[in-house]
């Protein structure tokens, strides 16, 4: 797999613009943007400036954020969903990918949560369709359930994908599936449905339930085997690495990216 | 279900003797005791006044660590689970929990570590049947799987009960499990082997992926609706409150323990 570069692995200093020339200085093929810098720069600059650096897109980050305390809430996310796949189209992107959302704020009921998530991908999968734009349903870790994802497992997310059919996959990030007991299995049914890979670490101890992610090689997760076991299943584009880290976000991408690109050929 | 103080709650502050005196003073009928203040008081004279208070003991915390780095530490592991079946024994605890432990100093090998924790336990169930201490594996939220528990979902807890067999049972702390997409059929698939119920409540946010627990009430977990599925499969002696909490344990137990018991009748 070649080398994707989340930009949210560099948001403390980079802007989009730094992120398209640095991948491109540094030989990295790949770049997944999140939403907020790809706004900030204006999404038709961006598509060419990243066309114009041959560069790919493993993705966009990210839709999905569907739960929602009141129905004008929930329409919202949906009309916010909207302009995601329009994004994605407009750069290009391999796929959309959904971080589904947390319980509404107060709220204990998560069969509700879950069935707005599912509602929620109702609405928009016929858009998603008609623009080509793949939705990526990414499983996150258990730990984000209460405020980032009610979807928490790879299981989940194939179930979801069995119901809705052409258009939809998965991406699956290390972070948050490694510890799965049902992890080989699941891959095994995703098959072709992995639409993105994505790479980070575990760190022991970890001090932060969503900011303290290690790079490749850094922790504790066996993260070639489980790139072997995508791997068997067809996947073979990117591997996307996604660091949200305090203590790496103050270090300067200029070292960073080098880094990088070590730990993705020797760790990933 | 009536109410049982783990005596982690109130760690800080209190010794098992104190515990024993306060649930007797607050009309707590039930008790379990982390080994440490066990151990600190010595097993025969906390079972004398344990029996003497007129308190059930809801379960032994704890068992388990089996993976270790090399076979001495295994070893010695399973000599400590040995020791602490003794010990459930002696007190007439309704279980020995399990946690199982995470994977060895510097250890990848995910299968490897939950190789270890079967072996473990094959080791010790000949004793605790014959002691009659029944072995209630406590699967651990996903965020503790590298340096506490391999074992993370109720699922694989009974995976382990079925190849098992007699003697050995869950022990459902609704902290580690309440996201779980499967959590309704596993309860179910239970049936009589809950030997355990654990209450406290998950923060919203959560600072400390250990030590920020909340009391019934105080987070996003709808604790009454996991309750009625644990009655359904004819659980029914204890709720028992487990807060590992750096703000409660600052707290003084003479107020805690009031507020517990007005949460149990109300949160739980």
């Amino acid at each position: 797999m070649e080398m994707s570069l989340n930009t949210v692995t560099v948001k403390e200093k980079w802007g989009l613009s730094e992120c398209i020339e640095g991948c491109a200085r540094h030989g990295i093929p790949g770049i997944s943007p999140w939403r907020d810098v790809l706004q900030a720069m204006g999404v038709d600059r961006a598509a060419k400036q990243i066309r114009d650096a041959g560069l790919a897109v493993s993705g966009l980050c990210r839709g999905g954020m569907f739960p929602a305390a009141d129905a004008a809430g929930r329409a919202a996310a949906i009309e916010d969903n909207l302009r995601a796949i329009d994004e994605a189209h407009t750069i290009g992107a391999a796929c959309l990918v959904m971080v589904c959302g947390g319980l509404p704020p107060g709220s204990k009921d998560l069969p509700g949560a879950r069935a707005m998530v599912r509602d929620g991908l109702a609405a928009i999968m016929p858009a998603a369709r008609a623009a080509g734009v793949t939705i990526a349903l990414e499983p996150l870790h258990p730990m984000t359930c209460a405020d980032r994802s009610v979807l928490s497992t790879l299981g989940q997310a194939l179930d979801l994908c069995d119901e809705f059919g052409a258009g939809m996959g998965v991406a699956l990030d290390v972070y948050h599936v490694w510890w799965d007991p049902q992890l080989a299995a699941q891959i095994q049914r995703a098959g072709s449905r992995i639409a993105a890979f994505h790479v980070c670490d575990w760190k022991v101890p970890t001090l932060d339930t969503v900011f303290d992610r290690g790079i490749p090689g850094e922790g504790c997760i066996d993260i070639p085997a489980i790139r072997q076991m995508v791997e068997a299943q067809g996947y073979g584009s990117f591997a996307e690495v996604e660091i949200l880290s305090k203590h790496w976000w103050q270090q300067d991408p200029e070292q960073v990216l080098p880094l990088l690109k070590e730990r993705h050929a020797a760790a990933v």
